[in-house]
């Protein structure tokens, strides 16, 4: 038996007790963006510390003006040195009535389809994705003593809040961090049977846009008709921001948007990934993106606008016949290629400074952001994981453009002047940021396996 | 000194204890729209109940659907008949960190140019108008131990949701309730030195939108771009519902709309009621109706559009990227002339209909409403009472066109054939609907004056 063997043999056989280490994770309800759950996401960093210590690394857990950040690390039999991200922060649980069973109670289900998944907040993203990292370093000293290759482990706690705290830190840290190649477990597979490597993530600003009117709630029946109403204007200001066509309207906004060419495009239409196979899982059907772009390309490489959440006036059971004086909204923009989140969060507050009619003023949110990141096709690293990930699934990687945003990933590139390489076991329905959360129990088991491989050949 | 002359001077006298039953009366959180104060709304029935019966009225509780009615009656001096109409319940008080003081612990307050006024939500709106009735009522009692014209109270706890269980019971109680004036204390004053008769009523059309899309909220960084955003469509939909010159653009909406003659305009425009007098106070300045309209037109003249609450996705602290499937916005559309409040909504409904796109589906509220109501400048009861007024006051009250809705008012005055007569003490700036409502102390004072002359007139 190889040594390789040997240590997917000790993955197969202790998943058990892998998952067990999963659950008291996932019992941690470490929502980084609720005040009141500051004490679980310091839970939560000690815990990974506690994990990494027991796996022979050096490892500390870090304050910060948010949540704390955790830092491991260990030599390896080669030179080659890794730096593996992830972050033990998860989104909130609202409406928690949509739930099934409790978020932080995690459990393992039977889908009709005979498929075990594991259900709870953060299973998929990204305590469970976390593991399947961690799990095959544990086997890997378990069955030699050592690892293929160094490792670095950073864990951070502000993920799902823009990780506005890690890049002073990266910042502080960067000799702790020197690698060749950042690995990161926060994305998806192509399909339940197919693995994928991602090398593109689109880059993120987020920004809240808050309306004032009058300087109180009127009463709609004396004023209606006269009084501007800040929900009306808010309203009108999201309608406008984009076209008939699906395209945004800011100036300048496209700046920066590079043409997928077109043997790529040609590439991903052999995907068959259409609007039917796409949204037809969460009911939808027709993209809703700019009318003249696949579905593919609107998630992959186009920019998107969302609103992440409205709320003005009574918003209680019955009525109440008033002109609401305030309204606010969450919003997101999706970045690819070369567009600049502060430009791009400029451009936006000007226009909408623009928008906003007599009678009415506007504020903004944080604006944080960060820009894309794209990572070159023909990286040694990556040949080197696809291999690794052929291996375990028996089919290559598909190379995909990915969708959401990893904040720090620009950062961690370009300060340590190494490449990430993202392989991830997500699945597109496991819910992450909704409720009924789940991560497949064969994504665990195999994601660990491909990892214990892809440490191997990454030394070679 | 003359029956009346004794009359007012016992109210004078007995203001401390007037204002005592009030303050008792405002201590009930009878808020109607909220099921948690069920219980409140009862006791304040009670409460009305109480007081009618310790002024010689036969008067009983009656149990509705929704919130109990309270009538009482008896006959009086004259063969005239008056009905009293007015509600004990109150609007929500929600946000609550912005009242300067608790909302049902009335306090008498001196504003800085030396008026007392009485705080607590109600004060206005509509239990101390009612007072001023009932404290009229109780000097005539006092003094005389009768009362100059028959009188029958009808108190209700569904007005401000809009009196959704009363007009079945105004049908079931048509024999009880005859009357040859309909008199009605929950408008307004032309300001605080002028009283005022209100002749016209807007009606009133609420209803709710509710835009569903994909059967679960989706990650915004997955799906962005090509999934349908309830919250847009929403946002959508209430953009589309008025143009940029104003006007609200339904089709048929207008139907009904009056013009207003140009010389009842031209007597608007002497009243000096524009943009700066009428939207300063509140902190605006540029009426934001249809553009070719008057502020004074815009008030009274003419139906209106608005969102009175809105509410979608994450509305938290912090951030959260997700795609919502789900938004909904509560509605209110006032109604003129003859515009009909069932086509209102069936119109409405079956535009927005036609606004939503692909992949989203809209449902509605309950769309309950009443048409607008307007009494005859010429009308005998109005004279009596224009002469009243202008004995206490020392100047002749203005007719104005009104803006609020009181929905049963249609009702009473069809059923009943009795003609409404509206006589209200409030002031803009009661804050009535908004933290911190108020009801000027001279308001109930003059107010329950003012009964007691009009009592004494419509016998005549």
């Amino acid at each position: 038996m190889s040594q390789l063997d040997a240590v997917l043999a000790h993955i197969d056989e202790n998943l058990d007790a892998s998952l067990e280490r999963l659950f008291a994770f996932l019992r941690i309800a470490s929502i980084s963006t609720d005040p009141a759950h500051r004490d679980e996401c310091r839970r939560a960093a000690e815990y990974v510390r506690a994990e990494l210590a027991g796996l022979g690394f050096r490892a500390d857990v870090h304050p910060t003006p948010g949540h704390p950040v955790v830092l491991g690390a260990q030599d390896g039999a080669s030179d080659t040195r890794v730096l593996f991200y992830g972050h033990y922060d998860v989104q909130p649980v609202d409406p928690l009535e949509l739930w099934d069973s409790q978020p932080f109670e995690p459990r393992i289900e039977t889908l009709p389809d005979g498929g075990k998944i594991i259900r709870a907040r953060g299973a998929a993203d990204d305590k469970g994705q976390i593991l399947t990292f961690l799990e095959a370093v544990r086997a890997w000293k378990a069955v030699t003593g050592t690892l293929p290759v160094g490792v670095s482990v950073l864990i951070e706690g502000e993920e799902e809040v823009g990780s506005v705290n890690l890049p002073a830190f990266v910042d502080a840290s960067l000799p702790k961090l020197r690698a060749d190649v950042v690995l990161v477990c926060d994305t998806n597979q192509w399909d339940p049977e197919t693995p994928a490597i991602t090398t593109g993530l689109r880059g993120l600003v987020h920004d809240e846009i808050v309306v004032r009117t009058a300087d109180r709630d009127l009463h709609s029946g004396l004023f209606g008709g006269a009084a501007q109403n800040a929900i009306h204007v808010l309203a009108g200001i999201i309608a406008a921001l984009r076209d008939k066509e699906g395209r945004i309207t800011i100036p300048g906004f496209y700046e920066g948007v590079p043409e997928v060419p077109e043997e790529v495009r040609a590439e991903w239409r052999q995907l068959g990934l259409d609007a039917d196979t796409f949204l037809g899982p969460v009911g939808l059907s027709v993209p809703a993106g700019e009318k003249d772009r696949d579905v593919i390309e609107q998630i992959q490489s186009r920019p998107a606008f969302d609103i992440n959440g409205i709320i003005g006036g009574y918003t209680g059971e019955g009525s109440k016949t008033v002109i609401p004086a305030e309204a606010r909204a969450k919003i997101t923009f999706r970045l690819v290629g070369d567009q600049n989140p502060v430009s791009v969060r400029d451009s936006f507050r000007a226009y909408v400074r623009e928008l906003i009619p007599a009678d009415a003023s506007v504020t903004f949110g944080s604006g944080d952001g960060a820009p894309a990141v794209s990572v070159p096709l023909d990286s040694p690293w990556l040949a080197k994981a696809a291999k690794a990930l052929a291996d375990e699934w028996g089919k290559a990687p598909v190379t995909i453009g990915g969708g959401g945003s990893i904040p720090i990933i620009a950062t961690l590139r370009s300060n340590l002047r190494a490449e990430p390489l993202l392989i991830g076991f997500g699945l597109d329905d496991d819910r992450i940021h909704s409720p009924n959360e789940k991560y497949a129990l064969k994504s665990f088991h195999k994601g660990a396996r491909s990892w214990a491989r892809v440490l191997q050949e990454l030394a070679k």
